[in-house]
This record gives structure tokens, sequence and C-alpha cells, in this order.
């Protein structure tokens, strides 16, 4: 089966009730699988996780945000994370089976879908349109409050939708982009620079690896330092390469590694080259994994 | 979902047309997935290999054995592989969220409906009746020729079925096991003493691991040779322990571990332990792969 994933963040994370409403939304779909969601109340802000088919997850994306839409007026909204809009950001990525155009195609459907109930919408990442439109942050610069302003600058001119500010949805972005993962890497030694040079080591910003981004970290309680990496392409830049590397640069100030941490739900796929790698079965199939005969044998 | 796989031996392996048959028996049972498939002329044998819920796999194991048995006549079987039965051995093997309880649960529902078809049956491995029975090899010695003989025996009276001799039958060996990981490690050298003196190492027998099985072999077209293991319980004896036992025995002679091969198919919770064991992600939960979550959720 192909697995498409879509991680939208929503306005509202005090009024657990409202989200609840809008979760079910997506768990009435049948395919759209609810595997995770959080709400922080600070951020007054929703992290919903679902996936499924890339249809069902299309047709869940649209009831969510047509619920959301509904229920969160942005006009009353206040948070302490960045937004712009009740239905802040729609992220697809591809998982299992999906190429990224398949995404991104999902991605406009849903833009579409929004512009055509009056949401400004924008297209980012593997979807936009423009360079400058690549990054959410800059997408999102001046944020719900700067919106009205921004709409009438025609480099801004949204994707989808109309160019006139909605006061009560704020605008949305939508987008593709490739799995992310979230990788920490715990250092046994409380010295911050070692944690510091290695993330510079490692992180593409300063000739580090294509797809890794790393900051350092102190974990004081456990009087370690950690490197805390998003990885951006495990195709590309895979899991092994980069852990090797610190491990490499830790070993030059006698520091070992503790411990490593994978956040998050991870696809199966970014495991082959760590399974590869360190067991060197170089002709090693994944079809091979009993579990995986069987989801490609689902529709 | 939970998985239950199941891996018969019938005593066919010239006549496909026959084979194919009784596979289509295993293919119309709702629930019940053939991953795969092979036979040989020269044994004169076919291994099939399917995997579905426990009630589904207990009814393709019925409905294809009792296809087996109808066409098969082992009066007239010749084939050099040891066999003494139509349907010879049909192991159950609990690969995801099935005990080994309800493996040798179903293996004697089987048996029960084999021996109420006159087939004289035997339980071994996990659903042995006495410590005699435990070895297929034990079992089966004499095969299908010594085998009317060997039922006058009372050590020998079957567990299901009459202990009379079914010429056209033979006897049917069921049970269930742990799955079984084969794993072959090659080393840069040609020198075979190493291998073996590696294969000592690790294997139980000699006062290794307790669950590995270990041969040394040579691969001459590549100038190298190989230990080939069995790990017959890879939560107990994990696969990395022996791997690096391997790697630091093989250091010992100034030789490197080549590559190695995974055989056929492979548990996902094989895998657990690899990955823990080489990244060092000490508190990763299988769960957070996505497709685990996915077949998590099936029924």
């Amino acid at each position: 089966m192909k697995i498409l994933m879509c991680v939208p963040n929503i306005s509202e994370g005090k009024d657990l009730n409202l989200v609840e409403q809008v979760i079910d939304e997506i768990r009435s779909v049948k395919g759209a699988l609810v595997i995770d969601h959080s709400s922080d109340s600070d951020h007054n802000r929703s992290v919903l996780t679902y996936l499924g088919e890339p249809e069902a997850v299309l047709n869940a994306s649209k009831a969510m945000a047509a619920k959301a839409i509904e229920l969160i007026d942005m006009s009353k909204h206040h948070g302490s994370h960045p937004r712009m809009g009740a239905v802040d950001v729609v992220p697809f990525i591809p998982v299992r089976g999906v190429k990224t155009e398949e995404a991104v195609k999902i991605s406009k459907q849903l833009g579409k879908y929004l512009g055509g109930l009056g949401v400004p919408v924008f297209y980012y990442e593997d979807a936009a349109t423009r360079t400058e439109r690549i990054l959410l942050t800059r997408i999102r610069k001046g944020e719900y409050e700067g919106l009205e302003e921004k709409l009438k600058d025609p480099q801004w001119t949204p994707d989808e939708g109309p160019a006139q500010f909605n006061s009560r949805s704020g605008a949305t972005v939508t987008g593709a982009r490739f799995p992310l993962i979230a990788l920490n890497v715990n250092l046994r030694t409380n010295d911050i620079s070692i944690a510091k040079n290695i993330a510079k080591a490692v992180r593409h910003i300063n000739g580090g690896f294509r797809y890794v981004r790393a900051i350092a970290l102190a974990i004081e309680d456990q009087g370690m330092v950690q490197v805390s990496m998003n990885l951006t392409n495990y195709l590309k830049t895979p899991i092994p390469r980069v852990l090797e590397t610190i491990r490499s640069e830790a070993r030059r100030y006698g520091v070992n590694v503790a411990g490593s941490e994978l956040i998050g739900p991870v696809p199966l796929g970014a495991l082959e080259e760590p399974l590869k790698h360190y067991l060197q079965v170089h002709e090693f199939c994944m079809s091979q994994i009993i579990e995986n005969s069987i989801l490609d044998t689902l529709d």
C-alpha cells in the first residue's frame, strides 16, 4: 500500500474539545488513520498526524481544514508560536510508495479546495511556485497581524483563493516535503563546546552534510551535551553516515556517544541504510521483512 | 494484526501443476497470503510459505494438506530429501503478536484434522509430547520406507490419527517453532580454518551462544570463506551480539568481514536489536515505525 502522511498545525491548543471535533473529521474518513496529536496551550496550537492512501489523506485533510476554519476565529487568536491562519500549515509527506510529485499534486488539490472556501493559500517546499515561497518562515513573516498588508503586495498574491484578507481564517500554507528524521546524539561530556564543534562538522550550513540541520544543547540533569539534528533527506544523507561522523569527531576529544534518540514517527525506509551499513547486508531487500510483504499486498 | 507463518514441505517437486493446485487451496482462503514457494525436482519436494491471522493460516493449512494428500501418492515417491509423508512437515511460526502456545494450539488443530483424515501425525518442536519427538530428524528417521515398521513400535504411536500405516499419505509432522534467522557472514580470507574457528566460537554446541547453529563454508569463486548460521531465537541471542563476536574473532587473524547475508523472510522484530545496538537508540520503540503503526491497527 501507498502511504502519504499529513501533519497539519492548527491554531488552537487550549480548547481541546474543539481540537477533538477537528480530529473526528479525520477519523470519519475511511482509510485515514490518526497516529498522533498534541496540543500546546502556550503556543495555542495543535499538531495532528495522520496517514493512509493519498486519496484518503486528501479527503481527510479537506474535512479537517473545513472544520478548523468553521470553528477557529483568528481575529481572537493569541499564542506564542508564529502563525498566520486557522489552518496554519499543512505539509504532505510521502512515506511509502508515493513520489514527491504525487504529494505536491495532493497539496494543490487541498489548496484549490481551501481557495474555493475563501482562504488565501500559499504553496511551500516542494510545491512552491517561486523560490521566495520555499521556506515556511519566509511566507509566514509578519504573521496573521501583518497578513492584511502583505496580501496587498503583488509579490505575495496567494497561489489559490482571494488576495483579500480573510480575518476569520487568515491564510494557509500547504505543500509537500520529504519525511524529516529527528535524531539526537548524546555525548558523555558536559563540555558544550564539543557538541558545538560536532554540530558544525555535520550540518550543511557549515560545510557538513547536505541534508543535516544541527544545534548543540546541554542536557544539564544528565551532565551531558547533545547534538540535536533534523535529517531532511534520509535517502541522500542516511543516518549511519551522520552518526559515524559524530562518533569519529567525538573521538578526537576522547568522548564517546552515550546514546541516541529517534523522535516521533520514522518511515521504515529510513532504517534501511542503518541495517545495511551496520550488518553489512549489502544485498538485503526490505521486502524480505515479513511485515513489509504484507503491506505490499494491501491496497 | 497478529501474524502466524506456516512453511510446510510437501513431497512433490517435479509436477509443478500439482504444486500449483495445492498452493491455490491456500490462496482461496481469505486472509492467507502466500509470500514464497519453491520446488526442487531432485529433492522432489516443495516448500511453501504463507502467513496471516492464526485462524486464516489454520484454515489454509487444512485446505493445503487435504489437497496434497488427495494428489500425492507416497507409494510412488522418489526424491533425495528425507521425507515420511505427502505433507511431510508443517511448522507454524509465530511472527508478530502470537505466543508460542497459540502456535502450538493451531498445530494441534491441524494434527487432529489430519488424524481424522486417516493420516498418522506426530507433534514436534514446541508442540512435542515427548522429548524424543522434539527433533524432526529423530521422528523422520527410517523415512517413509521404514514407517510401517516404526508405527508398530509403541514408542512411536502417533499423537493423532491411526497407528496403522497409510501407504498413500505416509505420516505428517507438525508443530510450532520460533522464527529462524539465516545469517551468513563472509570473511576476506580464503583460509577455511579461520571460518571453522569462528563457527566453533559462536555456536552453541562448542560453547558459543545458546541459539546459534553454525558451519564454515568456502566460497571458492570469491576467494572467501563463510560462517553460515541459523539463529534459532533472535530475542535471546540477537543478531548484533553474534555479528560483533564474529568481527572480534576475525580481527584476531587480521581478517575483516566482507559482507553478510540475511536469507529469506525476516520478522521485523529480529531487526529491533540491530537498530538499537548500532544506533544506540536505547529507548526506541518499534511502534514509532510508521508502517508498524498501520499494521497495529489492522485486524
